[in-house]
Protein backbone atom coordinates (compact mmCIF):
# COMPACT_ATOMS: atom_id res chain seq x y z
CA UNK A 1 0.00 0.00 0.00
CA UNK A 2 2.31 2.68 -1.23
CA UNK A 3 0.00 5.23 -0.52
CA UNK A 4 -0.08 4.75 3.24
CA UNK A 5 3.49 4.90 3.10
CA UNK A 6 4.41 8.27 1.64
CA UNK A 7 1.56 9.76 4.20
CA UNK A 8 3.04 8.09 7.05
CA UNK A 9 6.68 8.66 6.51
CA UNK A 10 5.68 12.73 5.54
CA UNK A 11 4.01 12.71 8.96
CA UNK A 12 6.50 11.05 10.80
CA UNK A 13 9.40 13.65 9.33
CA UNK A 14 7.00 16.49 10.40
CA UNK A 15 6.44 15.04 14.23
CA UNK A 16 10.16 15.24 13.90
CA UNK A 17 10.61 18.42 13.79
CA UNK A 18 8.16 19.56 15.56
CA UNK A 19 9.93 17.82 18.02
CA UNK A 20 12.79 19.74 17.84
CA UNK A 21 11.22 22.89 17.99
CA UNK A 22 9.95 21.97 20.56
CA UNK A 23 13.24 21.26 22.68
CA UNK A 24 14.37 24.33 20.96
CA UNK A 25 11.35 26.50 22.57
CA UNK A 26 12.18 24.86 25.80
CA UNK A 27 15.14 25.62 26.00
CA UNK A 28 14.62 29.13 25.35
CA UNK A 29 12.07 29.47 27.89
CA UNK A 30 9.23 30.48 25.40
CA UNK A 31 5.90 28.68 25.55
CA UNK A 32 4.51 28.13 22.23
CA UNK A 33 0.57 28.77 21.53
CA UNK A 34 -0.76 27.51 18.64
CA UNK A 35 -4.18 29.30 17.47
CA UNK A 36 -6.65 27.63 15.12
CA UNK A 37 -10.20 28.49 13.99
CA UNK A 38 -12.60 29.11 11.34
CA UNK A 39 -11.86 31.72 8.69
CA UNK A 40 -12.41 35.42 9.86
CA UNK A 41 -12.94 34.09 13.82
CA UNK A 42 -10.79 36.62 14.96
CA UNK A 43 -7.36 35.03 15.20
CA UNK A 44 -6.00 38.11 14.65
CA UNK A 45 -7.86 39.81 16.85
CA UNK A 46 -7.33 37.66 19.80
CA UNK A 47 -4.11 37.98 19.26
CA UNK A 48 -3.82 41.82 18.70
CA UNK A 49 -6.10 42.15 22.41
CA UNK A 50 -3.67 39.67 24.01
CA UNK A 51 -0.80 41.70 23.01
CA UNK A 52 -2.03 44.62 24.99
CA UNK A 53 -3.30 43.40 28.17
CA UNK A 54 0.10 41.49 28.70
CA UNK A 55 2.00 44.03 28.06
CA UNK A 56 4.47 44.81 30.70
CA UNK A 57 3.55 41.29 31.90
CA UNK A 58 4.57 38.97 29.28
CA UNK A 59 7.18 39.41 26.36
CA UNK A 60 5.56 38.10 23.39
CA UNK A 61 5.49 36.84 19.82
CA UNK A 62 3.72 35.89 16.51
CA UNK A 63 4.00 34.06 13.78
CA UNK A 64 1.45 34.42 11.32
CA UNK A 65 0.76 31.49 9.14
CA UNK A 66 -1.79 32.40 6.04
CA UNK A 67 -2.11 31.07 2.68
CA UNK A 68 -0.81 34.40 1.03
CA UNK A 69 -0.91 37.70 2.16
CA UNK A 70 1.16 39.54 4.92
CA UNK A 71 -2.23 41.81 6.14
CA UNK A 72 -2.18 39.95 9.89
CA UNK A 73 1.74 40.55 10.16
CA UNK A 74 0.98 43.69 9.26
CA UNK A 75 -1.22 44.60 11.77
CA UNK A 76 0.56 42.76 14.48
CA UNK A 77 3.97 44.83 13.34
CA UNK A 78 2.11 48.13 14.32
CA UNK A 79 1.43 46.58 17.86
CA UNK A 80 5.61 46.48 18.28
CA UNK A 81 6.33 43.15 18.87
CA UNK A 82 8.48 40.73 16.89
CA UNK A 83 6.44 39.10 14.26
CA UNK A 84 7.15 37.18 11.03
CA UNK A 85 4.45 36.13 8.34
CA UNK A 86 4.81 32.55 6.72
CA UNK A 87 2.80 32.12 3.30
CA UNK A 88 1.90 28.29 3.19
CA UNK A 89 1.21 29.48 -0.83
CA UNK A 90 -1.88 26.85 -1.10
CA UNK A 91 -1.08 24.55 2.07
CA UNK A 92 -3.85 24.54 4.09
CA UNK A 93 -2.43 24.09 7.51
CA UNK A 94 1.24 25.41 9.00
CA UNK A 95 3.79 22.38 9.61
CA UNK A 96 6.61 22.07 11.84
CA UNK A 97 9.51 23.02 9.26
CA UNK A 98 7.37 26.26 8.00
CA UNK A 99 7.60 27.14 11.93
CA UNK A 100 11.36 26.42 12.38
CA UNK A 101 11.88 28.97 9.47
CA UNK A 102 9.57 31.51 11.98
CA UNK A 103 11.56 30.57 14.94
CA UNK A 104 14.83 31.29 12.99
CA UNK A 105 13.51 34.78 12.13
CA UNK A 106 12.52 35.53 16.17
CA UNK A 107 14.14 36.59 18.80
CA UNK A 108 13.67 33.75 21.13
CA UNK A 109 16.03 34.85 24.11
CA UNK A 110 13.55 38.35 24.75
CA UNK A 111 10.48 36.18 24.31
CA UNK A 112 8.34 34.05 26.71
CA UNK A 113 5.23 33.26 24.89
CA UNK A 114 4.55 32.97 20.95
CA UNK A 115 1.34 33.07 19.53
CA UNK A 116 1.41 30.80 16.42
CA UNK A 117 -1.76 31.79 13.98
CA UNK A 118 -2.75 28.58 12.25
CA UNK A 119 -3.91 29.05 8.53
CA UNK A 120 -8.00 29.39 8.71
CA UNK A 121 -9.53 25.80 8.89
CA UNK A 122 -11.06 23.66 11.28
CA UNK A 123 -9.67 20.74 9.81
CA UNK A 124 -6.24 20.40 8.92
CA UNK A 125 -3.90 22.37 10.94
CA UNK A 126 -5.26 20.12 14.09
CA UNK A 127 -3.63 17.14 12.07
CA UNK A 128 -0.07 18.68 12.13
CA UNK A 129 2.41 19.04 15.21
CA UNK A 130 4.31 22.45 14.86
CA UNK A 131 6.24 22.08 18.70
CA UNK A 132 3.45 24.07 20.31
CA UNK A 133 2.60 23.13 24.15
CA UNK A 134 -0.98 24.53 23.98
CA UNK A 135 -3.55 23.94 21.03
CA UNK A 136 -6.72 26.91 21.39
CA UNK A 137 -9.46 26.39 18.86
CA UNK A 138 -11.63 29.41 18.20
CA UNK A 139 -15.32 29.60 17.70
CA UNK A 140 -17.17 32.64 16.97
CA UNK A 141 -20.77 33.56 17.73
CA UNK A 142 -21.98 34.25 13.81
CA UNK A 143 -20.34 30.86 13.12
CA UNK A 144 -22.92 28.94 14.96
CA UNK A 145 -23.21 26.58 18.07
CA UNK A 146 -23.07 23.32 16.00
CA UNK A 147 -19.45 23.45 14.89
CA UNK A 148 -18.21 21.13 17.62
CA UNK A 149 -20.64 18.35 16.15
CA UNK A 150 -19.50 19.01 12.09
CA UNK A 151 -15.74 19.42 13.39
CA UNK A 152 -14.92 16.98 16.33
CA UNK A 153 -11.68 16.46 15.55
CA UNK A 154 -10.02 19.98 16.59
CA UNK A 155 -12.23 20.41 19.51
CA UNK A 156 -11.62 16.88 20.74
CA UNK A 157 -7.74 17.95 20.97
CA UNK A 158 -8.29 21.91 21.79
CA UNK A 159 -6.43 22.61 25.41
CA UNK A 160 -8.34 25.73 25.52
CA UNK A 161 -11.62 26.65 23.68
CA UNK A 162 -12.28 30.30 23.46
CA UNK A 163 -15.99 31.92 21.81
CA UNK A 164 -15.18 34.98 20.06
CA UNK A 165 -17.82 38.08 19.12
CA UNK A 166 -20.02 37.51 21.93
CA UNK A 167 -21.09 41.32 21.03
CA UNK A 168 -23.00 39.57 18.52
CA UNK A 169 -25.24 37.43 20.66
CA UNK A 170 -28.06 39.70 20.13
CA UNK A 171 -28.24 39.63 16.65
CA UNK A 172 -27.91 35.96 16.30
CA UNK A 173 -29.43 32.42 17.61
CA UNK A 174 -26.50 31.20 18.92
CA UNK A 175 -26.84 29.02 21.73
CA UNK A 176 -23.99 29.06 24.32
CA UNK A 177 -24.74 26.49 26.54
CA UNK A 178 -25.49 24.40 23.61
CA UNK A 179 -22.02 24.71 22.09
CA UNK A 180 -20.35 24.25 25.52
CA UNK A 181 -22.04 20.88 26.08
CA UNK A 182 -21.22 20.03 22.40
CA UNK A 183 -17.43 20.72 23.42
CA UNK A 184 -17.86 18.88 26.51
CA UNK A 185 -19.16 15.51 24.77
CA UNK A 186 -15.45 15.51 22.53
CA UNK A 187 -13.38 17.00 25.29
CA UNK A 188 -13.57 16.54 29.38
CA UNK A 189 -10.62 19.05 30.55
CA UNK A 190 -10.85 22.19 27.92
CA UNK A 191 -11.83 25.56 29.50
CA UNK A 192 -14.06 26.90 27.84
CA UNK A 193 -13.52 31.24 27.89
CA UNK A 194 -16.01 33.51 25.96
CA UNK A 195 -15.49 37.06 24.93
CA UNK A 196 -15.05 39.82 22.72
CA UNK A 197 -12.53 40.74 21.34
CA UNK A 198 -14.06 44.08 19.68
CA UNK A 199 -15.15 45.27 23.79
CA UNK A 200 -13.04 43.51 25.68
CA UNK A 201 -15.62 41.51 27.36
CA UNK A 202 -14.23 38.59 28.93
CA UNK A 203 -10.64 38.47 28.16
CA UNK A 204 -9.03 38.34 31.39
CA UNK A 205 -10.05 34.70 32.19
CA UNK A 206 -8.07 33.83 28.67
CA UNK A 207 -5.16 36.86 29.35
CA UNK A 208 -4.53 35.31 33.12
CA UNK A 209 -4.73 31.73 31.80
CA UNK A 210 -1.97 32.63 29.06
CA UNK A 211 0.10 34.29 31.45
CA UNK A 212 -0.61 31.21 34.46
CA UNK A 213 0.63 28.58 31.85
CA UNK A 214 3.42 30.33 30.68
CA UNK A 215 4.95 31.33 34.40
CA UNK A 216 3.82 27.73 35.95
CA UNK A 217 5.11 25.86 33.58
CA UNK A 218 3.15 22.81 32.56
CA UNK A 219 1.60 22.13 35.94
CA UNK A 220 -1.39 24.46 35.26
CA UNK B 1 10.30 11.07 -7.02
CA UNK B 2 7.57 9.17 -5.87
CA UNK B 3 5.34 11.37 -3.55
CA UNK B 4 4.39 13.31 -6.57
CA UNK B 5 3.66 10.74 -8.88
CA UNK B 6 1.18 9.38 -6.24
CA UNK B 7 -0.49 13.03 -6.10
CA UNK B 8 -0.94 12.95 -9.67
CA UNK B 9 -2.44 9.70 -9.89
CA UNK B 10 -5.10 10.41 -6.96
CA UNK B 11 -5.92 13.75 -8.39
CA UNK B 12 -6.31 12.16 -12.14
CA UNK B 13 -8.55 8.98 -10.69
CA UNK B 14 -10.51 11.96 -9.12
CA UNK B 15 -11.07 13.72 -11.97
CA UNK B 16 -11.53 10.64 -14.20
CA UNK B 17 -14.33 9.97 -12.08
CA UNK B 18 -15.77 13.51 -12.06
CA UNK B 19 -16.07 13.68 -14.91
CA UNK B 20 -17.99 10.93 -15.15
CA UNK B 21 -20.60 12.08 -12.60
CA UNK B 22 -20.87 14.86 -15.14
CA UNK B 23 -21.56 13.00 -17.73
CA UNK B 24 -23.97 10.97 -15.61
CA UNK B 25 -25.72 14.96 -14.39
CA UNK B 26 -25.56 15.91 -18.18
CA UNK B 27 -27.54 12.84 -19.08
CA UNK B 28 -30.30 13.14 -16.32
CA UNK B 29 -30.58 17.09 -17.41
CA UNK B 30 -29.61 17.79 -13.88
CA UNK B 31 -26.89 20.83 -13.18
CA UNK B 32 -24.79 20.51 -10.09
CA UNK B 33 -23.62 23.56 -8.48
CA UNK B 34 -20.79 22.97 -5.78
CA UNK B 35 -21.27 25.77 -2.73
CA UNK B 36 -17.65 26.76 -1.13
CA UNK B 37 -17.05 28.70 2.08
CA UNK B 38 -16.10 28.88 5.76
CA UNK B 39 -17.70 26.55 8.54
CA UNK B 40 -20.31 28.87 9.30
CA UNK B 41 -20.45 31.29 6.48
CA UNK B 42 -24.38 30.12 6.09
CA UNK B 43 -24.05 27.29 3.02
CA UNK B 44 -26.98 25.69 4.73
CA UNK B 45 -29.33 28.60 5.39
CA UNK B 46 -28.31 29.57 1.64
CA UNK B 47 -29.21 26.19 0.33
CA UNK B 48 -32.83 26.33 2.52
CA UNK B 49 -33.59 29.89 1.22
CA UNK B 50 -32.83 29.13 -1.96
CA UNK B 51 -34.79 26.21 -1.92
CA UNK B 52 -37.95 28.05 -0.40
CA UNK B 53 -37.46 30.80 -3.70
CA UNK B 54 -36.94 27.80 -6.67
CA UNK B 55 -40.33 25.94 -4.69
CA UNK B 56 -42.71 25.64 -7.48
CA UNK B 57 -39.91 26.79 -10.81
CA UNK B 58 -37.22 23.88 -10.22
CA UNK B 59 -37.10 20.53 -8.59
CA UNK B 60 -34.20 20.41 -6.51
CA UNK B 61 -32.09 18.23 -4.79
CA UNK B 62 -29.21 18.23 -2.09
CA UNK B 63 -25.92 16.49 -1.09
CA UNK B 64 -24.81 17.56 2.05
CA UNK B 65 -20.91 17.42 2.59
CA UNK B 66 -19.54 17.11 6.68
CA UNK B 67 -16.67 15.50 8.50
CA UNK B 68 -19.49 14.32 11.00
CA UNK B 69 -22.87 14.61 11.83
CA UNK B 70 -25.97 14.86 9.85
CA UNK B 71 -27.12 18.06 11.40
CA UNK B 72 -27.08 19.73 7.99
CA UNK B 73 -29.55 16.87 6.16
CA UNK B 74 -31.91 17.05 9.00
CA UNK B 75 -32.39 20.43 8.30
CA UNK B 76 -33.16 19.88 4.52
CA UNK B 77 -34.73 17.05 4.60
CA UNK B 78 -37.94 19.16 6.60
CA UNK B 79 -37.61 20.85 3.58
CA UNK B 80 -38.94 18.17 1.44
CA UNK B 81 -36.25 17.74 -0.96
CA UNK B 82 -34.47 14.60 -1.21
CA UNK B 83 -31.02 15.10 0.60
CA UNK B 84 -28.02 12.77 1.02
CA UNK B 85 -25.36 13.19 4.40
CA UNK B 86 -22.16 12.79 3.05
CA UNK B 87 -19.76 12.29 6.34
CA UNK B 88 -16.50 12.99 4.96
CA UNK B 89 -15.16 11.01 8.23
CA UNK B 90 -12.25 13.45 8.56
CA UNK B 91 -11.55 14.61 5.16
CA UNK B 92 -10.97 18.22 4.69
CA UNK B 93 -13.01 18.39 1.46
CA UNK B 94 -15.58 16.71 -0.76
CA UNK B 95 -14.14 14.09 -3.63
CA UNK B 96 -16.13 12.54 -7.07
CA UNK B 97 -16.28 9.35 -5.40
CA UNK B 98 -18.36 10.59 -2.58
CA UNK B 99 -20.47 12.60 -4.54
CA UNK B 100 -20.95 9.66 -6.93
CA UNK B 101 -22.36 7.66 -4.25
CA UNK B 102 -24.82 10.75 -3.18
CA UNK B 103 -26.02 10.65 -6.68
CA UNK B 104 -26.46 7.12 -5.98
CA UNK B 105 -29.04 7.77 -3.20
CA UNK B 106 -30.93 10.64 -5.26
CA UNK B 107 -33.52 10.60 -7.84
CA UNK B 108 -32.06 12.31 -10.46
CA UNK B 109 -34.88 12.08 -13.02
CA UNK B 110 -37.19 14.05 -10.85
CA UNK B 111 -34.72 16.63 -10.24
CA UNK B 112 -33.44 19.88 -12.07
CA UNK B 113 -30.57 21.31 -10.05
CA UNK B 114 -28.70 19.51 -7.06
CA UNK B 115 -26.68 21.55 -4.53
CA UNK B 116 -23.21 20.25 -3.29
CA UNK B 117 -22.68 21.65 0.10
CA UNK B 118 -19.00 21.02 0.56
CA UNK B 119 -17.13 20.76 3.95
CA UNK B 120 -16.65 24.21 5.61
CA UNK B 121 -13.10 24.96 4.43
CA UNK B 122 -11.86 28.09 2.23
CA UNK B 123 -8.50 25.73 0.86
CA UNK B 124 -9.15 22.20 -0.06
CA UNK B 125 -12.26 21.89 -1.49
CA UNK B 126 -11.16 24.10 -4.79
CA UNK B 127 -8.48 21.75 -5.27
CA UNK B 128 -11.03 18.63 -6.05
CA UNK B 129 -13.39 18.58 -9.16
CA UNK B 130 -17.03 16.51 -7.94
CA UNK B 131 -18.82 17.25 -11.72
CA UNK B 132 -20.21 20.45 -11.02
CA UNK B 133 -21.07 22.93 -13.35
CA UNK B 134 -20.35 25.63 -11.19
CA UNK B 135 -18.57 26.74 -8.17
CA UNK B 136 -20.03 29.24 -5.85
CA UNK B 137 -18.19 30.32 -2.87
CA UNK B 138 -19.99 32.55 -0.16
CA UNK B 139 -17.94 35.15 1.99
CA UNK B 140 -20.24 36.41 5.36
CA UNK B 141 -19.90 40.14 6.94
CA UNK B 142 -18.74 38.54 10.19
CA UNK B 143 -15.51 36.68 8.42
CA UNK B 144 -14.31 40.18 7.69
CA UNK B 145 -13.62 41.77 4.20
CA UNK B 146 -10.02 40.48 3.54
CA UNK B 147 -10.76 36.88 2.82
CA UNK B 148 -9.68 37.19 -0.84
CA UNK B 149 -6.23 38.39 -0.17
CA UNK B 150 -5.44 35.03 2.26
CA UNK B 151 -7.53 32.67 0.66
CA UNK B 152 -7.05 33.81 -2.68
CA UNK B 153 -7.27 30.77 -4.75
CA UNK B 154 -11.00 29.42 -4.48
CA UNK B 155 -11.97 33.62 -4.93
CA UNK B 156 -10.05 32.91 -8.32
CA UNK B 157 -11.90 29.48 -9.51
CA UNK B 158 -15.19 30.86 -8.60
CA UNK B 159 -17.99 30.82 -10.69
CA UNK B 160 -20.00 33.34 -8.28
CA UNK B 161 -19.28 34.95 -5.43
CA UNK B 162 -21.99 35.95 -2.48
CA UNK B 163 -21.95 38.18 0.39
CA UNK B 164 -24.28 36.46 3.04
CA UNK B 165 -24.93 38.15 6.37
CA UNK B 166 -25.41 41.45 5.02
CA UNK B 167 -27.89 41.77 8.32
CA UNK B 168 -25.22 42.32 10.34
CA UNK B 169 -23.02 45.14 8.55
CA UNK B 170 -24.46 48.14 11.06
CA UNK B 171 -22.45 46.02 13.87
CA UNK B 172 -19.26 45.43 12.35
CA UNK B 173 -16.38 46.54 10.35
CA UNK B 174 -17.20 45.63 6.85
CA UNK B 175 -15.90 47.18 3.52
CA UNK B 176 -18.05 45.91 0.98
CA UNK B 177 -16.35 47.77 -1.60
CA UNK B 178 -13.14 46.09 -1.01
CA UNK B 179 -13.94 42.83 -0.38
CA UNK B 180 -15.55 43.28 -4.21
CA UNK B 181 -12.37 45.12 -5.51
CA UNK B 182 -10.30 42.50 -4.24
CA UNK B 183 -12.72 39.67 -5.85
CA UNK B 184 -12.24 41.65 -8.92
CA UNK B 185 -8.56 41.55 -8.45
CA UNK B 186 -8.36 37.42 -8.66
CA UNK B 187 -11.19 37.30 -10.99
CA UNK B 188 -12.41 39.41 -13.77
CA UNK B 189 -16.15 37.87 -14.54
CA UNK B 190 -18.21 35.86 -11.32
CA UNK B 191 -20.90 37.55 -10.67
CA UNK B 192 -20.86 39.34 -6.58
CA UNK B 193 -24.68 39.17 -4.97
CA UNK B 194 -25.06 40.36 -2.12
CA UNK B 195 -27.46 38.86 0.39
CA UNK B 196 -29.21 38.26 3.97
CA UNK B 197 -30.55 34.63 4.39
CA UNK B 198 -31.77 35.22 7.38
CA UNK B 199 -34.09 38.23 6.33
CA UNK B 200 -34.21 37.52 2.97
CA UNK B 201 -32.71 40.62 1.28
CA UNK B 202 -30.77 40.07 -2.06
CA UNK B 203 -31.76 36.54 -2.79
CA UNK B 204 -33.76 36.90 -5.44
CA UNK B 205 -30.66 38.46 -7.65
CA UNK B 206 -28.81 34.99 -6.68
CA UNK B 207 -31.99 33.02 -7.22
CA UNK B 208 -32.55 34.29 -10.79
CA UNK B 209 -28.55 33.50 -11.64
CA UNK B 210 -29.71 30.19 -10.89
CA UNK B 211 -32.86 29.99 -12.47
CA UNK B 212 -31.17 31.53 -15.49
CA UNK B 213 -28.24 28.66 -15.71
CA UNK B 214 -30.29 25.83 -15.51
CA UNK B 215 -33.20 26.82 -18.15
CA UNK B 216 -30.80 28.30 -20.41
CA UNK B 217 -28.23 25.89 -19.82
CA UNK B 218 -24.48 26.77 -20.17
CA UNK B 219 -24.97 30.03 -22.42
CA UNK B 220 -25.21 32.24 -19.54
Amino acid sequence: MPKIEVVERILSANDQLAAENRVRLDAAGVVAINIMASPGAGKTSLILQTIEALRGRLRVGVIEGDIASSVDADKVAQAGVPVVQINTGGQCHLDAPMVARGLDALPLADMDVVFVENVGNLVCPSGFQLGQRWDVVVNSVPEGDDKPLKYPGIFTEADVVLINKIDLQPYLDYDEAAFRQAVRALNADAPIFSMSCKTGTGLAEWTDWVVAVVEKGQDV
